[in-house]
């Protein structure tokens, strides 16, 4: 039944060191991005949010610079950004968004470009995002079309954009036809992931960002899958040292990744698992409803589904799969009827893995290892989703 | 007084072929503009736009694609764009915006990415541009960040596109805070340069075109300056063998120019020259009363001027690059009142050019040569300015 035009099982050699040698306390962990001139590091830590300016000065950028951030995170964050870059000798704006999805959209990108111009922002310039994905994905397109293209640092204040988001240089927004339609591939020079930031987040978000955590096992790690099963509990309660150990897992995997598919014409495609269902969930929402990582959870469990279909998933690794999610507190059914079903399927068509018309997904033949370009008929997609809510 | 931090003068030994040999007459004239895998081809020639279907067959695109236009030139060559596309197999949608500067805008770049998307435009999907520099601009910029960027095709329908614009890959549109501050670099997969387009084109819009032409005899080639004191009668006049040259000629120029400097970091901006004051002129105009020609026919005077004064500019020169603009039909002089004088510099304060607060002028110190980085106190910008209005 399996249509992968090529199906693909992929393994890294310079990636199989032990997990439990992550789980060492260290202040602060630094990732490597290897990608030429564009390269740069990760640094996962508490307390990291101070050090910014101190960071920046080390990256020989002029003074002048905007912090773009929303107006959830502005509040409880900004001043001490601003403040660092001033004591560091930097001349800081500050540009706050209204929080959530809907920012992700071409006026908020141009009314970014107004104020930075305003505040006369230059070529060796740089901007900020202080946030979590939709200011990361916004601040960072805005850097990229700005004079066509000034750097950027982004500090992640949410799990979501700190295992996922901030690495791999994808920058955009969204249109009504779709999420993530307009974009560019923009590497920052530095990101700094402060674990302290995680205290402030809501529940929920901090759930939705472990969906993406939770995709790095299924798709890449079994030991990391395994000890996501072991210690979710701890993570769920932002035990430091945990956290810090999977943070830093989850962006090695996807910086090695990147590493080797920098531009997505590829391997790159694997940590798509899940979002083919999950970003038609949220076209379909208007991407509001759904949060990232719940639509993905979604997309994961019903991508799950079809792999037990059609690359034979083992049923008990499907049911460990539902059961994580469900661990971690994210949703694994939907109710659809039947006129939502055919605008997800519409939705789905627009998504931009699209090639030639044919909706691709990636699917996984066992925790730990996927395969990407599979075509999967709509209605085997339909019954799917129909079985997810079965399970109900 | 000259305060220019690097002065350095370019000559290319490759460039140094005699002008003759362009003025043999060729069928279809070929500049290769050598980019590494993102080279491609700029052909020159009458009737081309009707090979147009045909020359992306060879370049593998996938069937659906979009013109973008605009409502001057769709009525008169869109048809026969979409039905050479069509026969060739593709399947067009043609995206129509308003003829003139203001189309580039960010409403317009969402626009038409909305409309791309209705279509399904894919990743391997193309944008072709059909028109002058206003739709270059804003269709390359279109394509560059439209899922993260995909391939387009010029056909340029303007003096000024077939060049310059249509050369080196720069796209974007402008801000209210100043010209051209958004944008990427994209280069385009093939460009088409149609000498019978020309015939359409309104002399002022032609005469404009004429101001980019000069500039490269200014900066680079003082045979190409020669070359267009004794032939712009028949310039002018179209003739196709003599506009053939002259536009391979400066494609030439400008691929050499781009191919040392993709990114602008150094040579490509003697391509400024006379654009400093031009864009102020521009912006405090509102993108409106000046064609972009005839505003930078205003700033290489000016430059020129300035040129006399800090880098030894002989007079005879500069009274030669003076009546040629004349000869040509464009303006050479500026009536500024004190607040406008203010808004001009202010407006080349926010020029992208300017690094660390300083306005950096391209200046030339023989007909042929050019320098860059040259710092000019706004008094003497404000002083020459006043000359070019007493010498009318």
């Amino acid at each position: 039944v399996c249509s992968c035009s090529s199906p693909k099982y992929f393994t890294f050699a310079h990636m199989t060191k032990k997990m439990s040698s992550n789980f060492q306390r260290r202040k602060i962990r630094v990732v490597d991005v290897q990608l030429g001139h564009r390269s740069y590091s990760i640094k996962v830590g508490a307390g990291l949010l101070s050090r910014l300016g101190k960071e920046c000065a080390g990256l020989g950028f002029e003074k002048s610079c905007a912090i773009i951030s929303d107006s959830n995170v502005a509040p409880l964050y900004a001043a001490q950004a601003m403040e660092s870059l001033n004591l560091a000798g930097f001349n800081p704006v500050l540009v706050t968004v209204p929080a959530g999805e809907k920012s992700k959209c071409w006026e908020m990108v141009q009314a970014c470009h107004e104020q930075i111009a305003k505040h006369r922002l230059e070529r060796k310039s740089f901007i900020i995002a202080l946030g979590g994905g939709v200011v990361g994905d916004l601040a960072g397109f805005v850097a990229a079309t700005y004079l066509r293209g000034v750097d950027f640092v982004q500090v992640a204040t949410t799990l979501l954009a700190q295992v996922d988001s901030s690495v791999g240089g994808k920058v955009g927004v969204n249109l009504r036809a779709g999420k993530n339609l307009v974009g560019a591939f923009h590497q920052p020079r530095l990101v700094l992931s402060d674990l302290e930031t995680l205290a402030t987040l809501p529940m929920r978000e901090f759930r939705a960002g472990m969906a993406e955590v939770i995709k790095y096992g299924i798709v890449f790690d079994a030991e990391l899958f395994n000890q996501l099963e072991q210690s979710m509990a701890k993570l769920l309660d932002q035990d430091t040292r945990t956290m810090a150990a999977v943070i830093e897992r989850c962006c090695e995997i996807k910086a090695a990744v990147v590493w080797q598919d920098e531009t997505e014409s590829g391997i790159r495609a694997i940590l798509n698992f899940g979002h083919t269902i999950g970003h038609g969930l949220e076209a379909i929402s208007s991407y509001g409803n759904y949060l990232h990582g719940e639509a993905i959870a979604i997309g994961q469990v019903a991508a799950a589904r079809l792999s037990e279909k059609l690359l034979g998933l083992p049923e008990e690794e499907m049911n460990r799969i539902e059961a994580l999610f469900q661990r971690a507190g994210l949703p694994t059914q939907v109710q659809l009827n039947e006129g939502q079903q055919q605008d997800l399927i519409a939705a789905m068509q627009n998504d931009k893995k699209v090639s030639a018309g044919a909706v691709k997904f990636v699917l996984t033949a066992s925790i730990g290892k996927a395969s990407f370009g599979c075509q999967v008929p709509n209605e085997l997609v339909v019954s799917t989703l129909s079985r997810l809510r079965g399970t109900a």
